[in-house]
Formats: C-alpha cells, structure tokens, sequence
C-alpha cells in the first residue's frame, strides 16, 4: 500500500472588490481548501465562487472560520467566551455548509484560522468550543473532521470529544526539538527555499519526522501539510511540495481519505 | 374540520448588549418565529439562544434574512445583484441552519425581513433570487417553505420555482381596495386597537377576507397572520389575537401544518 | 473657595434601532458626556444627536473610543498594536470632533472605553497610544484632557506626554486597599444602595478618600466621578449622588473647570 | 497666464491586508488625492498612512466618504435620508480631519464616493446633504472644497450653500452631446488608449471642451481631471495626461490654487 497525504491551503479569502491570493493555481495543487466564512475574509458571493471552484476541481471542501475581525485578518486575539467562539463556529460553518448543500458538495472538514487557531491550539476550552461546534453540526450525517495543529490542545480537545482530528504540518516552518514551530519573530523562523520545503514535506510524509532548527530530528504526525498563496512564491512552493511528494510515490488525498474514514 | 392558522412574529433580533422585543412573551403567542440572522439583527449568541427558546416553547423557526445593514435595521433599500441576494440568503439561512442542527430542531421556512421583503415583493428578480435559495437548501430535505407577502412577487416566484408558500397577512395593518397595503406614510396605515386588529384576524382566518380602508371587502389569502414584539402595545395585540381566533375555534399551527405539507 | 467635582458618564450608547441608556434624564445629572463614537455603540445619527442634547443641556462633551467591536460593547480585549490603537483613536475622536465642530460645540476630554480603558490603565504602551492621540489631535487648538483610572498607567502616560489628565473614581465601586477596584467577580464588587454609593461620592470629593472593602481608608484623587445610566436604578443613583454633593455644597462643574485649566 | 488645472484620484482605498491600487505611483502624477474614510475602503491604519505620503510628496488631501458598504465598495445604492447622509459625512470627514490634523496637513476638499457620488449628482436633496456636511465642518476654518461632477446637482448644491465647487471631468469617460457621461454599459463608454485620453485632457485643459460620441463638441467647465489606479494601465494612462498637460504648458496645481481661493 502506497502512502498518502493531504495538501491543505486556506482559500476564498478575497472579499469585495479586494483579492487575495491565487485561488486557482492553488487549486490544482492541494487536496482540500480551507474556505473563508466572512469574518476574516470571504463574502458569501467568495464563498460560492469558491465552493463552485474546489467542486470544479475536485478539491475536499472545508470550514476557516475565525474571529470577526476583518481589518486584522482575523490575526488579532480576542477574548470570547468558549461559548461564544462556539457560537461563531455554528455560524460561519453553518453558513458555508449552505453554501455546499446549494452546490452539492459534502463539507469534509473545519480548520481555524489566524488567532483562533493559535489561541484554540493553546487553550483546551476554547479547542473544545470549536470541537464541539464541530460534532454538533456533524448530528445525524457523516462527521466532520478538525484539522490543526498536530499535538497541540486542538488535538486533546478532539480526542476528548471523539470528533475526528487530522494533524498538520508545515513545511515551510521551522520546528523547535519539542515539536512546536519556531516563532516567526525569530531568525530562520520561515523557509523560503522551494526546493528545501519540498524536501522536509517528504520527510514528513515519508518518515513522519523533520529536522528541528537546532538538527535534531522530530516526530510529525501529520495527516496533511499546509500550503500557502498569499505570499511572493508562495504557489511556486506548493507546486514544487506536490512535484516532490508525487515523485517519491507518496499519493495526495484528502483528509478523510488519509484517515481511511 | 376546524379552520387552522399560522401566527408568525419576528424574533430573536437582539444583538450583543442590545435588547430588542420580549421575545419570551411572543413565543407563547405564535406558532412560527422569523429568527434574524445577524444581518440585521441577531448575532451568534442571540441565534442559539432564540433557537433554544424555540425549541422549548415548541414554537417552528423559521430564517429571517436581511440586507446587512445593522444600522438601518435592515430597512434600507440596497441595490445589490439578484445573484448577490441569492447570496446572502445561502449565508444567513445556512448560518441558522448550523444552530437548528446543533440544537436538533428543523428549519421550517423563510420570510426575508424588511427593504428585502419589500423589495422583493415587488421585483421578481430578486424574488426569484430568494425562492432559488430556499430550493438549494431544501437539497435532499423536506422543502424549506416561503413565508411572504400574499399575491406578491414571492409568491409567483414561489409558484414558478416549485417552492412551497405560505401567504401572511397584517392583522395590525390597514389594506387598500386591491389587496396591497396602505403606505405607513399614509393616516390610518397602523391599526394601535387590539380589539379591532383581533376582530381583523378573525375575519382573515374564518372568512379569507378584510374590510379595506373605502369599506370594501378584499380577499385575503393567507396561511400565517403575523404578529409584532418590538412595538408598544404589541404583545398585548398579540396576544389578543390570539385568543379571539382561539375563542372562535381556530386552530393555531405552524405553517407546514397549515398548508398540509 | 467651594469644593467642586465633575460628574462624567457614557452617553450615546444607542445603535440605529437599539436604544440604550435614558440619556436625557443622565444629563440633567452629569456635567461631562463620554460620547460614544461608533465603534462600541453610537452611529454617526446618534452621535449627532447625543452631542445636540451635551448642547442643549450644556453638557461638556468628550469622546468615548473603543475596540471595534458592537457585539461585544467594546468589552472584549483584542490584541492591537501601539500605533492601530493610536489609529483607531484618532478616527474615533476625529469623527466626534467633526460633530462638535457641526453643532458649534468644544469637544473637551477623551474617555476611552470598555477593554481598550481597562487594558491601557495597566499598560504604558497602549495608554501612551491613546495620550499621543489626544495630544495630536490638540494640535493648534485648546489641549483636550484625558480621563481615565486615577493612579493608572493612563495618567502615567498623559503626564509624560504632557496631556492633562483628570482621574475618576466609582461610587459605585468597591476598592481594595491599595486603590484599585475590587474585580467584578467578587462578591461585594459592586454596591447597590444608592445612599451609600452618595455617601462615598461625598467622602470622594470632601476629603479624597474612600473606606476599603476592608475597612482601612484609601486615598482618591479623583477629579470626576463616573456614574451610569445603563443599569437598573443607575439614574436613581446618579440623581442621588449629585444631590448629596449640592447638598454638601460641593459644586458639579465640568473637568476643565475643576483641573482649572 | 498660463493655464491650470488639477489632476485628483481616489487612494488610499486598501483595508486591512488587502492592497488595491499604487498609490505611490499615483502619488507622483495628480495634485490632489480624495482620501478613503473607512465606510467603502481605507481603515484607519491605511488613513494615517495615506495622509502621510501626501503630506511627503505634497499632494493636496481631501475625503472621498461613502455609503457604509465595504463588500460592494461603495458602489450599491443604499436608501438613506438627506439627514443620515450628512451624518455618515461629518462622520468620515471629521475621521480624516483628526488625520490631518494629526499630521499638520490641512483638508482640502471633499469628493463623494462611487453610489454616493452618483445619487447625489442626480439627487439636490443628497447633494445638500453633502454640501451642507461640508459647509458645517469648515465653521471656523477655511472653506472646504467641494469636488464633484461638473453641471450636476452637487454642483447646483454646493452654489446653493454658498460652498466652493470645483467641477471635475474625465479624460477615460466618453461623452454624450449633452454632457453627461455615456453609461458603463455602453459600448465605448471606457476610452483604453492612453494617447487618447491624455489628448482629450489636453483638449478639456485648453478649450475647455470635448468630442462626444457623436462627434459633436460639448463644453465641459472642469477645474480637475480625475484619473485612475485600480484598473491594468491605469497609471500609464495619468502620467501620460500628466506629460501631454505639462508638455503643452498646463501646469498642474490643487484645486484651491485653480480655483484661486
């Protein structure tokens, strides 16, 4: 049996007369889109173009909800309630699951964004809020499946609440030996190297380990690896990622697929 | 078999520290509740708690889509594209399907608040935008139901795009010769007497019809009277009505009941 | 020479059709308006209107900046840099100055509001944002005054820059014994009775102190006294502080006035 | 005498992490740019920063408010009174005016934005609305400008009120015999070639007149040419109406300076 992997990428997150990214080109590379609800970026008619795109392509449709908070990109922490980020999370996936009931498309996961994402990733109430929104909206159809960040309270939270979890890394960051990433304040924190990105994705997929900034070697389980569009190479690295990966026979998939649900 | 109507009322649109309506006494007057959906009124917190409410008080929930225009309350005319309209209300009815999943309760129909409704009351375009909506999300469901103005446009954009309709009436509101409304601008447009406006909803339920403001007799087809909270006098109204069509042996229902769906 | 104190609340709270506070009863007790300035609450119609009655019932009218954040009433901490709260500061204030400048009316102080309040007070760098603000936009004109925590980090950064500052204390507050207010969450926090938050009004302005929640007496050096009109028995309270004060004989004058700028 | 007139366009209309336009390229071609306020585009980061690199390359600074409408930009018909339009301006301009008086720049003019600038050109009720805002934020102080469509209702508006107009054409925009502009949706409604424009900017500049789409000549009493960033060869196309004004000896000056308030 050959190896798999998910390539994820946040997408749809134009709005208005304002575009972001190359949704197109990052389309033929991933597996699943990580589709913008409205509250970072995304408007409902970005969000049917998008939705409309990855059926298009193939591409395994899922929920980025964030903080309401446009201006920061949903970049800016905020303190809400673990009821409240529930709350946003029914909203924004809900509002995105009309959208791939009108189109036909199965919603397949959720991954939050920008400080929900970083804040949930540390913090188990506010990782069991999204969980939470996650299982509920899963009443009665296929679940859904939570991706964040491998071992992080993300994980604990879906592992506690029994909602399916895919983990992912980052080929493009640097780790830490403990596992976490390297803080983009620092030094070396963001490879921009096409070709030693696509390296450590296979080192990811293929071993399931990458070599932390200080050389030692880390475990990474991941289901999937994240890709980005928003930055200057940004698609020539994604493309480069999934060359490498096809290479070496490991096949992309979508997340539920890598976890044989 | 006895006479059976729909009682509708605008609800849960409430936003953050700001109250509006005395949604619990209305609950226990209706059978349907137009629940906003943050466009307008209502946020994510206001959603699931009005969802909630509903549930208990076994009242039907229906969405209440609007122009995003919280500062005008949804009651300025905006000229947005009939694909844009379909838009938002994927967003919005999508957003409160994700709260009646979460809460296990079904999403029964949708009345379009405000400059939307009027709007689309008159244009078939965006009437139609609306209807389409509404058949999108019904995809693999039962039929979601349209709650609109009778013998309007979203009427015959109901009829044309196949979905079911329901027709509702103003107990509280003066009718001209034709079936329409008399304009709010004009004197005698609101009717502030609950035993007038009770007499009003009797007649419309038993009889199908109302004294227009010349003293002719209109016909009034409608499956649902709505009723008002946000108004002086208007839960005492409500009530009222309720209680005369009671006395007189209508049967209160939901809408899908009504119309045998 | 007579004792004289200012009295300070929020106003102009209401959003479009959300109604907020009883502004007009507020100003027949407080000599200085916090003017909300859309952010929080307020809307360019209610700002105009809030500042025609400051007006009307000569009134000294500051602006209330905050977050962006209407859900959460500017109450929840979002995590901005120097140099955005700097820039949200300006907008608001500049917004309100444009309305003073409308209505022929000085703008006076700068309040600011909710979680942007509570986080400078214990942070130099963003209370040094909102100083720099007030300072810039004093330029060529009358300097504008912050009001803010007394003993906080916000009078520490209007005292470095230069901005006169004006301290305020709570009436209706219960204080530890090093002067900082007893957290929300504890029991006893906030005081009720409308004759013991006057009677600690009055110690406030007579002799600068007030008894902690332990017994032990600390020193106030306030210049204002807030109090509110958005609870129940708010007004009631407010009515009954301003007249144990006149009774006193100590005179409600506006901050410029008792700064003696 | 030489001749003279002023080149303006629209900046500073990015949000947040969306780009739109060169503003810095822009920035070296016109001699008066209209300032997003926030309500269509521009935040207040992007304000500071606009009113900055105005103040460094001296280009004169105006407003350019609009409808509160970020996902249409601006450009949706909304439904607002002439009262709440004059609020929505004093708002966003006296937002600007904190800018600028923060950075000891003075405010030159205002321009109204997209379906604002459009309805009040046909609307004398909205037209005041604006002119009024205008007039009232100059009490004290210099008069603001008012720039707008030459021979519209914002210029009927602002001679009514006493307020300073300056009419402005444009070179890009084909002409009906009458004088108003051939509808976008008119084939050649948009003039692409850049030699063309800059001639028929010269040709404006010099006679103060225009070839229209029927080949008749219609007068055009412009005091400034409006060019364009936002669309492919937009800038090309202003710095060769630049060079072509310059090169026939037109020099290009802010609108108070032709205007020669």
């Amino acid at each position: 049996m050959s190896l798999q992997i998910d390539l994820n990428s946040d997408l749809g997150e134009s709005f208005g007369a304002y575009k972001m990214g190359d949704d197109e080109a990052l389309l033929k590379v991933v597996s699943s889109a990580n589709v913008a609800c409205g509250f970072h970026g995304g408007d409902p008619s970005v969000m049917r173009q998008t939705v409309g795109l990855c059926s298009n392509m193939a591409v395994a449709v899922g929920a980025h909800p964030s903080y309401q908070d446009l201006q920061g990109f949903g970049r800016r922490n905020v303190s809400m309630t673990p009821d409240e980020v529930y709350e946003i999370c029914i909203y924004q996936v809900g509002a995105l699951m009309g959208f791939c009931k009108a189109a036909g498309v199965p919603l397949e996961h959720v991954k939050p964004h920008g400080a929900l994402y970083n804040q949930a990733a540390k913090d188990l109430d506010l990782a069991k809020a999204i969980a939470a929104a996650i299982k509920d909206l899963s009443k009665g159809d296929r679940d859904l499946i939570l991706l964040g960040l491998a071992n992080s309270k993300l994980q604990e939270a879906a592992e506690e609440l029994s909602v399916p979890f895919a983990g992912e890394a980052f080929a493009d960051r640097a780790y830490q030996p403990d596992g976490t990433l390297v803080p983009r304040s620092q030094k070396g924190a963001v490879i921009h190297d096409p070709a030693m990105a696509s390296q450590r994705a296979l080192e990811m997929a293929l071993h399931g380990k990458v070599v932390a900034h200080d050389g030692s070697e880390v475990v990474i389980n991941a289901q999937s690896i994240c890709v980005h569009g928003d930055t200057r190479g940004a698609v020539e690295m994604a493309v480069k990622i999934r060359e490498g990966l096809l290479t070496a026979g490991v096949r992309i998939r979508p997340i539920r697929e890598v976890l044989g649900l």
